[in-house]
């Protein structure tokens, strides 16, 4: 992470700054759908985490946080990657900045295809291939590795809220894959 | 790809110098997502091709074919799109050359999503947003505009051959829609 | 980005909440590169702001400004164009939400080639055709269409404050121009 | 490699074959940018290979070839890697076969920034973090790592021949870095 980080934790927002703030402004976000790769590149696995929801029910979700005041998105990527799938798991944050789509989270349903009800958030999405060991930290609860094809089946878009199916299908499109 | 397309006269090859080279090179092609776009630039519809195949059944296509010879591509994305869909329908070709992906067509079906058998073809995939009156040319029976759900209806993928539906689905993904 | 913005009714957040605001979260920004394109949709050429500074100099400046709560990417892009450029730019937004990069404005200099002493601004940058009559409006003096070779002139650079004309550069180089 | 790469072999063609066809149908290449990357992904050397021209001068080089029939472009990308920087280079390439940039190479000079006189060429261009031992193989004489401060010394323009210095500039604006 950038040398400026330890400075950057004296402008962390409070929990309740950040509620207020959460709906003035559009909230920069990250997401990154983790992937394992063959010798040749090429996408054969997509990791997904097995997370308890507020209501009991079991989501699947992408990895996914907030970019903070004075911190590269690169490094965002990487402390979100290594938050939730643990410090061993070796993230290959693409060279370019250049994300492979921009999902925009509205707290109105039906504006896009992404919603998120607490806030307008605007998320950098980017795949990345992570070559370590993998281990859910937190409050995941397990780490799938899907196929492809598994990753693709529309069944999954009713396990994962918000529009990270959708932007789980436009990644894999994004990397060739049927969808 | 149009089956008919081998009959044009513009080729620098004849038919039989074309049939030689197809099975010893990759042959350069584009593929153009003709899309209708509203005052924000959001696309609002996808023009497909209604095409009676060799078989007698019916095909929806994309605007596909050959990049020639000391032809630009962009030259040929606009020659292509001129040809299908008339000489009024306007193209916008993007101002970037980056395409939103490369289609590899094998002749071996399953090396890629996407298929030809006559051939090795690297397609250069574009949208392009036409502003203009469109009228079907030449051997295509009708040009349809599909809403963006529509067109991302997955019974759709059977009407269309060699991995145009894949391919169509990827520029929907692409323009932000949910596939 | 343009020093006045703050003066815009149109935001969510007083003056003093969006400068409290700005010490604490990376704020989402727009860039845009306006272009005039030929018939073929290569860009031909590049739009550029000419601005006075608060200290009395003449800058250059591409299209720039916030993103509001609740304002789609493609809105903001609009918003600032008309703004720039004058309500008959008739600006033609790409239809996909992928940037060609993502700018990262730092408070510090040297994080990044972008900088922005009033905040940490993450823009995304785009390349934006233009089709109407454009004539500055606001605070801007004047309104220079260079030629693609006039704006690749390294000269340029020095007359362009906080990394815009790193950006531009960046533009031209997405265009497929020597730069 | 593709499992199909013996096959292929038989539809390789000779020499004057080759010379024949490369007056009459543009020829598919690809470009690799070799990078060496931090842990977080940031690009923070490039490779160019020295290589003897057959004037007698000396040029510095992408890495670049054909695509060879039912070659998947990645594997064609691995095995100009692996030809030029060794079989130990251990590139990465991309998970997405979207490249940065389309370069076209005329037999005319002047068409685009790009010049090849024996063909129309056109090239897919990538940038390749490579992780393991690189040496120059076959006839290149040595291979660089440059600081991207030094690769995009303007300098360097002109001891790159073609247009691979342009392209190097362009994958340099694409990792975000000022050129």
């Amino acid at each position: 992470m950038s040398p400026l980080e330890l400075e950057r934790n004296e402008s962390w927002l409070s929990r309740e700054e950040l509620e207020a703030v959460r709906g003035r402004l559009p909230i920069l976000y990250v997401d990154a759908v983790p992937v394992r790769v063959d010798s040749t590149g090429a996408a054969t696995a997509v990791g997904l985490l097995l997370r308890a929801s507020s209501d009991g029910s079991i989501n699947r979700e992408l990895v996914s946080g907030r970019v903070l005041y004075h911190e590269r998105v690169r490094d965002a990527l990487l402390r979100h990657l290594e938050k939730d799938l643990g410090p061993m798991c070796l993230p290959r944050v693409p060279a370019s900045p250049q994300p492979f789509t921009v999902a925009e989270y509205f707290p109105t349903p039906g504006v896009t295809p992404y919603h998120d009800p607490r806030q307008h958030a605007v998320s950098l999405a980017f795949v990345v291939p992570v070559a370590g060991d993998c281990e859910p930290q937190q409050d995941a609860l397990d780490l799938a590795w899907l196929t492809l094809d598994e990753a693709a089946d529309p069944s999954l878009l009713q396990d994962m809220g918000g529009g990270h199916g959708v932007l789980l299908r436009q990644a894999l499109a994004h990397l060739g894959h049927a969808v």
